[in-house]
């Protein structure tokens, strides 16, 4: 194609993806900041055979359009539709599926191994952005390729922002790179000084940009310095809309037997006015007018993120020693306004959620009450540092877990399904679920006088609507909440969260049907109210727990292993996510599927009665 | 002190180390490392004020004799003795307690904070090996603390080595500055050219080594510029072995108003002849002649370590595709034998064990079929990537977790406990534990040819002195293997791996007692062999599972959630470590104090058959 007809078809792929986004929702201003990138790789590389590898994936909607795509692109994020990310079972050419940041380099080298291993010819290209460039494990992978010294290619996307503006000493030194014209006059000066400095040859090698750490120290001064110590031959900063430019340097590579990185500067929302300006908004949006910018929004109750906010914010204003982290996520976790409130008490520390909770960790050794808000699916990424740092020294950290449970559009990746279930391996963890907003707010007050490690967990969007108390209630420590009682009732559930309210709706379902259920609010995963389970199992012919978790070792398994500890053998039903991954889908769809709704909750229930009633039978058979 | 009493004071610390860990065994080479740094730390700083944080906290002997534990030190690792790292509850100078590498810069911010917050003057100080530097975490917190710009003081202790020699583009580059002359030589030259470069005052600063970072690249060409690009303040390399030099430069960082890298250069083992010349092996070590510096071996069967490695090298010599990794262990893990014979198959990624398992993602996507060996502690950190990376693209890709189980002295923070159980929540996954040695090697050879992810867990030390077949014996895929059978059986064990032996002694001493019952090896902790659970249920009076692992959410749980959801009533006694972190003994101190021994397992069984028999009038009562 000639650079008039990418041209071209650049135009066409930003107005699809604008339509489609505005229609399906998705990560619109990171997408659109890649469309002339993708083409001009595009164009240099046969990824029939090169391997590109996007990392996080949120930028990769011109890549699933040029590769088979663009005629189902319309079905983005739907149930069935083509993924909002890279995903290998989607096509050959999304070589490795991701959706959680930083780890584009480390499967880069994998791939390029295994093409020497298996003597295959191939070109491998991780693209990854600032802000994923953060988390940790990029740094290692750095580490690990500047000493294999394999081809590899790294570019790296630099739009000065993660989700919100990039944050980090790693972001201003990028900054500074693109911004600070004496920089650029110091590197020239310097690279006339260093063609007269004695030590041989290595003044000319470094104006060819050769892998120049081995060299010694006269390459560090290039403005890449930190990539180049890192063994990495460093160009750039190009720019990352001109296909001509880009296609020059990504062709011109080939020739360096080393690891490279290209920085490439792009705008996040190019070509789309209102996401130019707010690229944060227009990172993941939801619906919007393509027209006017403005997002789609149904009224709806506040959210439990807002509640979440305002619950510290009110915690903070008499407490100075609440502080507040979020791994790049100020917007997305709410604690944006509480950076504004409290500016020198609120930490971004960039997608680092490794860091984000040993530093929270550190400051509670400290004397301080940290709390940490971090997405479910996020907060994987610490599983160690919760463990050895927090529990293991008993230190009150809270930890906030936003998007808890299914998800929605983003899929697979994303869901917070297996929160419940691997937080409950942990002693000395706390574990809680409210039932809506409001007692989110009541259970960050009790969590932060719990002197105690805690992790709340509740889910994305709104709330129900309920009334907000602004003064703090009690909440009870370990104590679940008695929601409905009726004397006739052979049936006990312990519902978590957000699936209170669908049992308490399939209860009365239930109750048309002459069938009288009691619902409880577990309120706690650890510790659970043991003491109002065996109550309800001595009483009840049926315990149902559900919880919008994984099965495998979450809720309803602690109480399984409760009852057969306590040696009560009332029969029970656990409700929740089944040990498989969960796809993209509404949050309706997802939990229909999940069967918790409040019609699929009742239909189990049943069933199980009627299993219960002629059991006997179907043993015998 | 002067200086000379500080030479003495070192020298009989030396000795003492020495002396106990010859006895006791523990870290020996790192902590010899630090005695000097150590003394000239708190010569400086006033730690009942100031908080130092030790990396790891294998080198921080020095710093537990200095603060009240000389006298109690030769119980070093002993249970309810001194521990073999910083722990909070042990000493208010053990400001954060450690065990797992790269924590400190975080903690030591989130300190900082703290003090800042709470406005009291306190300096804090990381110290950090060269190798726990590998671990992403740790640059995550270097990002963050550069843009902070808060007065840390992180001391990189480089010796070279991780546990074995360190590797890694930054390794590479430290050595870089310890050893090139020319390096400093160019070092030199440019800051006579930067004297006189035209831009303002910019000269005159970096010789003031001034936070340079914001002054532009000039500053990039010292040997810290990758420090620098953080934001930090690099001097150094300093000599670590001598107290003055050291005391000079500590005492002079205080007017730096910037977070500073001091580089110290150390000796892994120094003072001891055996450990200078030997690190790797005297960096944790067991009982050993202090004279001779000869390790004091019982003569002992092979361990699982040795098996393991032999095994994948047996298999790798048939199977091109399959490659090895491993996280800073070579010897540890047994891998160094495979390095040996397939060097180009072979990868030491360092302490970045995210990127190991990403890494091993992305090659099982290319064609390969990669082993992980990483001890089971540490693998904790890469739990998102075990999820995200290896089982939603279920990736085949074989994790062997060594030390999995109690490990011993090394106690809270080492223990392998929580592996089933954090495991078994992710879909995709299957796990084994091997009864013993040959079992392992007949697991590696099934896991290699399943093409699909599998974890394998086996404990420290010697294998049981089994027979090692080397040919290929069935591992059929999901199934358990009945060990004990009887007629007379009313009781079934299910056990976990290092748990079989133990419930077949256990089942000897039953048998004495007229108790009968039947032993199998679980094999699969996922897919656990569900067929024989459920005919052994409805046969049995009494199901017992056996695990060296935590009961909340281990085997016993994926039993007990089972049983409910077949609505199987037989009783289930499930015996295993229980929801706490289990401190530093002996194996066996800490088998018996769980009710892991033959001898505790047949008690528990015998107390669980007597409210069995007498449950009723238990309820009743």
């Amino acid at each position: 194609m000639s650079l008039a007809e990418l041209e071209e078809l650049a135009g066409e792929i930003r107005e699809l993806i604008l339509t489609t986004v505005a229609k399906n929702g998705g990560h619109l201003a990171p997408s659109l900041g890649t469309v002339e990138l993708t083409l001009a790789l595009y164009s240099v590389f046969d990824f029939s055979k090169d391997r590109l590898i996007w990392d996080v994936g949120h930028q990769a909607y011109t890549h699933k359009i040029l590769t088979g795509r663009r005629d189902t692109f319309h079905t983005l994020r739907t149930l069935g539709g083509i993924t909002g990310f890279p995903k290998r079972a989607e096509s050959p050419f999304d070589s490795f599926g991701v959706g959680h940041a930083s780890t584009s380099i480390s499967a880069a080298l994998g791939f390029l191994i295994a093409a020497e291993i298996e003597q295959v010819e191939r070109k491998v290209i991780a693209v990854i952005g600032d802000g994923a460039l953060t988390g940790g494990m990029a740094f290692e992978a750095l580490n690990h390729a500047g000493q294999l010294k394999k081809n590899l290619l790294v570019i790296l996307n630099d739009n000065e922002m993660s989700i919100d503006k990039n944050v980090g000493a790693l972001s201003e030194y990028l900054s500074k790179i693109r911004l600070k014209p004496q920089f650029h006059r110091a590197k020239k000066e310097f690279e006339d000084f260093v063609k007269n400095i004695p030590f041989r040859d290595v003044g000319q090698k470094i104006l060819l940009a050769a892998n120049s750490v081995r060299m010694g120290v006269s390459a560090a001064v290039f403005p890449g310095a930190m990539f180049e110590a890192f063994g990495f031959t460093y160009l750039g900063p190009i720019d990352g809309h001109d296909i001509k430019g880009m296609k020059d340097v990504f062709s011109r590579v080939g020739v360096i037997n080393a690891p490279v990185l290209i920085h490439v500067n792009t705008k996040k929302g190019k070509g789309y006015a209102p996401a130019e300006i707010a690229p944060e908004k227009f990172h993941g949006v939801g619906k919007f007018d393509k027209v006017t910018g403005q997002v789609i929004k149904k009224k709806s109750p506040p959210s439990y993120t807002e509640v979440f906010a305002q619950a510290v914010i009110d915690c903070a204003a008499r407490d100075e020693k609440i502080v507040a982290i979020t791994a790049a996520m100020p917007t997305g976790t709410g604690l944006k306004k509480f950076a504004e409130k409290f500016p020198r008490r609120f930490f971004d520390v960039g997608i680092a959620e490794e860091h984000a909770v040993t530093l929270a960790a550190g400051m509670a050794a400290g004397g301080l009450k940290p709390v940490v808000a971090i997405y479910s699916t996020f907060i994987q990424r610490a599983y160690d540092q919760i463990l050895h740092d927090i529990c293991l020294q008993k230190l009150p950290v809270v930890l906030c877990l936003d998007r808890a449970g299914l998800v929605g559009e983003d899929g697979a990746t994303h869901h917070g399904a297996f929160d419940l279930a691997y937080l409950r391996t942990i002693p000395n963890m706390n574990i809680l679920a409210p039932k809506d907003e409001n007692e989110l707010r009541q259970m960050i007050f009790a969590a932060l006088h719990k002197n105690s490690p805690v992790a709340i967990r509740y889910p994305r969007g709104a709330g129900l609507g309920v009334e907000i108390k602004t003064e703090p209630e009690e909440i009870s420590w370990g104590k679940a909440e008695v929601l409905e009682q009726n004397p006739l009732s052979e049936i006990v559930i312990f519902a978590v969260g957000t699936m209170v309210k669908s049992c308490v709706e399939a209860a009365k379902l239930l109750r048309d049907k002459n069938i009288f259920v009691d619902v409880i609010n577990a309120r706690f995963v650890k510790p659970f109210d043991t003491e109002l389970i065996k109550k309800s199992a001595r009483a009840a012919k049926l315990l149902v727990t559900c919880e919008e978790g994984t099965l495998n070792g979450g809720f309803g398994s602690a109480v399984a292993e409760f009852l057969a500890d306590e040696k009560i053998s009332t029969p029970l039903l656990r409700l929740g996510i089944k040990d498989e991954f969960i796809e993209q889908g509404t949050r309706n769809e997802l939990l229909d599927m999940c069967d918790l709704t409040a019609e699929k909750i009742s239909q189990r229930i049943i069933e199980r009665l009627n299993e219960l009633i002629f059991g006997f039978l179907t043993v015998a058979t």
